[in-house]
């Protein structure tokens, strides 16, 4: 904990929230947990004690303003997102948002102007890009190893769906969920979407499509340097988290499958069994987690940009808009058309 | 060779036809190799020399006219199929036919026309329904193993492409080899298709292009009992012949991987290194060659329609034609506006 | 059927002869079946028929001395193998003989005497050697992958127990199951064993120890170029034929698993559930078997020595001999000891 | 940091003291990093400040003294062992110690004896029963998924062999390789074993074998309940740190395969590669540290017995002397034999 050590305030204390927390403060060199802001009383405080201490504000302000404060955190719920990255950036703060900024686009261009204006840093957390597996697809790729890049294939699949109140506020599954594969896919190219063609309905529950929104979707993507990719989705997976990717090119494919809890198979007279892949985001992604803080860090200490713009925030909100009117129009639509610019 | 074994005649000792030939000659209980004919002078014989003797004849006619022959083997080049399955039908013979009957519809329908005329079973050559591996997956949807299937992926790439004269007359790529997929799809769900969208480039050699096709194509499919299907091309695959499908559905995934010609790993200082899947279609379908005979064969003996319908063999040119209106006019195409009937 | 093609003649059409007649007539490019002899009325008719035609002789000396016939295949029971290929060596003609030539190592030495006398070639049905899997973690070897080969191990365990009568015929289970093991060893180091040390027991079914055998056992073998190898053993694996090995240098480690009838894995919300092992050693070593007829008739047509000695055929009796006295005297037993010679 | 958690006190900062350190400070719900001691100035005090503070005591006496500390982990070296789990006992203080106690079984002995009397806790650092591959086995072993357990396969390479001068104060490869695999036997088999066969010798490096001691060895064990069991052992795998094994029964067969960083594959047109296994034991048994720790704390909480008893620590040393002892006059040796009772 010395002075070289950047000081994060972390704003917001909920599930996404703790977890920042408790990496800052344990495992992330080079930062430490400075401040805490939490609307819901008592709560910045308990986090706070539990990990060895931190400043507890009563107000974002309070937080943003605090001198031990050399970079924001923002964990707090969605609709608060731009307006926070608006206020930090207007403190001079260096910003980390979780994803995604809004699923307005106008709200969301509003924000990253901000941040132009003010010169600070911005990190999105698309949290994916710092998983090993994804990762090592990346390198492989950008290594040249499966030559040139021609079809990319997602299959990103939850265990089960979340709570009917959460879907009728979530945005509806392209803004919810496949972002995470809008941005994947972005991230694994290397280029810009051109067009988009989705298909999506109603598989898992009925519910759902009462609530508005779809479960079940195929998504089929032209980018500008000549990759297909295509993306399966489904709000459901009896056999836990499905994330997986496939990369195919001139010269051989790089593939990632499932982390599983164990390595340990059990071969008797039915069948040689496996494990399950792990069942749910916060232990799939636990590795990614840590890391997108630890690459934002070491991005503000050595001054490099970071690894996830604001460009890289804004482009999945208008695929996610290509894909809902794809579905409405049974037609292909292009990014152009749903841009505002 | 006794009185009960079914008497084949085959018709073309091309690449195919001395596959089905040695099968029927040797390995396929309850068939007998009874006649052959190869417009080719000498090749016939010398193939009946190789395989223990069968009467060869000196035109199609002859065969199908030969007492010795039970059935008829349709191995001939793709051009002659419907003209042949028409004169096999004429001649009350049952018919096992390569696919496909025609890329052209209306030929297509004369010929499943006279067949119904004849009340002979046809068989069409759809080897992969019999594959271990996707026959596998099959059981397991119809078992019920998957729940409820909901969203079905087909990858197959070639090793390389086929000679660039072969190209010209291959009717396309969705013709000559998306139609093993489209076959696939239908096996696999059991259902038909509504509409296909594809999207579809060169990326493997221009001279494709400039032979007034594509090499990469991905397509999508939904299906009348609501599955979603997605299907990736390409015509080229450094690592091998890769042919794969994963079935998703309410309870859970099926999911075939490629054969290998062994399952020996070398571990050393740079990795853990498994052999390619098996790299000629020849090897790969080898066991499916010989599986989709015997089926028909028995379906012969025991009076049972065969597993691969004269319909099976209409559809996908259908979805063929679909895919190709697809690509040319970007929007996604239903079955019915391209089925002449 | 040209005059180009050697022409074997099999002694016993049991089921292993059934097999090796099958290849020979069908799948083996440069051999012919030329004559078969099976002491049961009617047997070798029946196969002969099926198989398009051969001679069949009604003695032993009668098959030898058909001129048709060019080399001799001993598939008869275990107690005429050392009496027939001294036989054969009387008559001249080349012989592939079926393992063990027998339990008793004199009589094993009075037969390679004649064959080295008569100066034929002469092969052991070692068939596993020439099983894909097991073959390439050999070629890996040779070609120094591995580097300095230091660990083998083997595993190897039939799916349930022969039947008692039989077991009580069977020389023992180092005799009739772990001589396999012990020639792998030999082929996998390409050295000589210097000791064994075994421990063995009853776990499988009392009945067999009762018929004074054992049915799960562990050896230790120290070869004279400095690998150490351990083979473990047992009459029953409720999941399938298990069939692996391993093999352990200083740059790497070669691994062969073993093969399944598919690729077709089930996820649910049980786990991933792959194919067990084939189940049946004819399905399992299916290849192996004709692969090694196939490198007896290339040996033959070549003036090649043939790929499994006389040698090889003798070396595993005389390591089977020591396991045996490990096990009774429980102390490790050197080559040298059990070596009448 | 409420007054339920248990106190933990430190000794020795070394590599493993400080994993276990850190591991308390920051990822062991229930307990706090109370004190550390390291021989060597100012250790103990910067690793107290980077975890957040701890009482830094002068003497191991001081630190066993402080009210702070309700337990102790003795992660000095090992020749220190005894004597600090003497000293704890004496002190009252439940006691973590790393294995082993001591390489001298007169020594171990003396200890457990000081600790019977004291009546405190004890657990013994053999942190890879807590490694989840390894701790899945024995579920399905406990759970009857096997049936009755028959042969156990242990494999246990090293990356690369320690320093040379610490080869000469090891106690030698089956004191400190293979001890983890003595104790792996025994937590898998939850048997004891009656005699030991082991074959070793010098493959990895000369200078090994100069120092007196091996780095390549099969063993043999028998056990009480009639599982035979090998373990294969090298100082040396080019490929990672290779910590495998296999548990076969009357049912079926649990085998534990290797960790690897990602799960990602490359294709091309050389093979099918993946990741290397973890390649240092700091990283494959990152969990199980943590595990066996938590462990420890949630025994002195509920009461109930550690999981790794002193029995526990003991037998292995046994174990490893029998080996040598086998190894020196080339014959199996019972427990009893070693045993100084």
């Amino acid at each position: 904990m010395t002075a070289e050590t950047i000081g994060l305030g972390v704003l917001g204390a909920g599930r996404i929230g703790q977890i920042h927390a408790r990496n800052i403060a344990t495992r992330i060199p080079g930062a430490r947990l400075a401040a805490l802001y939490d609307p819901r009383p008592g709560v910045a405080e308990e986090l706070g004690g539990q990990l060895g201490g931190a400043n507890v504000h009563g107000s974002e302000e309070g937080l943003m303003a605090d001198p031990a404060v050399d970079a924001v955190v923002i964990c707090s719920s969605t609709d608060t997102h731009a307006r926070l990255v608006e206020a930090a950036a207007a403190a001079g703060r260096p910003i980390f948002c979780e994803k995604p900024i809004s699923i307005d686009l106008e709200t969301v261009d509003r924000a990253l102007e901000a941040v132009d204006r003010a010169e600070v840093p911005l990190q999105i957390g698309f949290n994916r890009r710092f998983d090993p597996n994804f990762r090592e697809v990346r390198r492989a790729v950008e290594a040249g190893e499966i030559g040139k890049p021609e079809i990319l294939r997602i299959t990103s699949r939850a265990p089960s769906p979340p709570p009917l109140d959460y879907i009728a506020v979530s945005g509806g599954l392209f803004f919810d969920m496949t972002i995470h594969d809008f941005d994947m896919a972005r991230y694994q190219t290397g280029a810009e979407p051109r067009s988009i063609y989705a298909v999506a309905g109603v598989r898992v529950d009925p519910r759902i499509g009462e609530a508005g929104d779809v479960d079940t979707a195929i998504v089929t993507i032209e980018f500008d340097n000549g990759v297909y990719c295509t993306i399966d989705n489904s709000r459901r997976a009896a056999y836990g988290y499905d994330q997986r990717l496939e990369f195919f090119g001139s010269k051989g494919m790089a593939r990632a499958e499932n982390d599983r809890p164990h390595r340990t198979t059990l071969s008797d007279e039915s069948g040689v069994h496996s494990a399950l892949p792990l069942h749910f985001f916060l232990e799939r992604y636990q590795t990614s987690f840590r890391a997108e803080l630890q690459s934002f860090v070491e991005a503000l200490g050595s001054g490099r940009a970071p690894e996830v713009s604001g460009m890289d925030g804004r482009v999945p909100v208008l695929m996610a808009r290509a894909a809902n009117r794809s579905v409405a129009e049974r037609r292909p639509v292009s990014l152009e058309e749903v841009d505002g610019r």
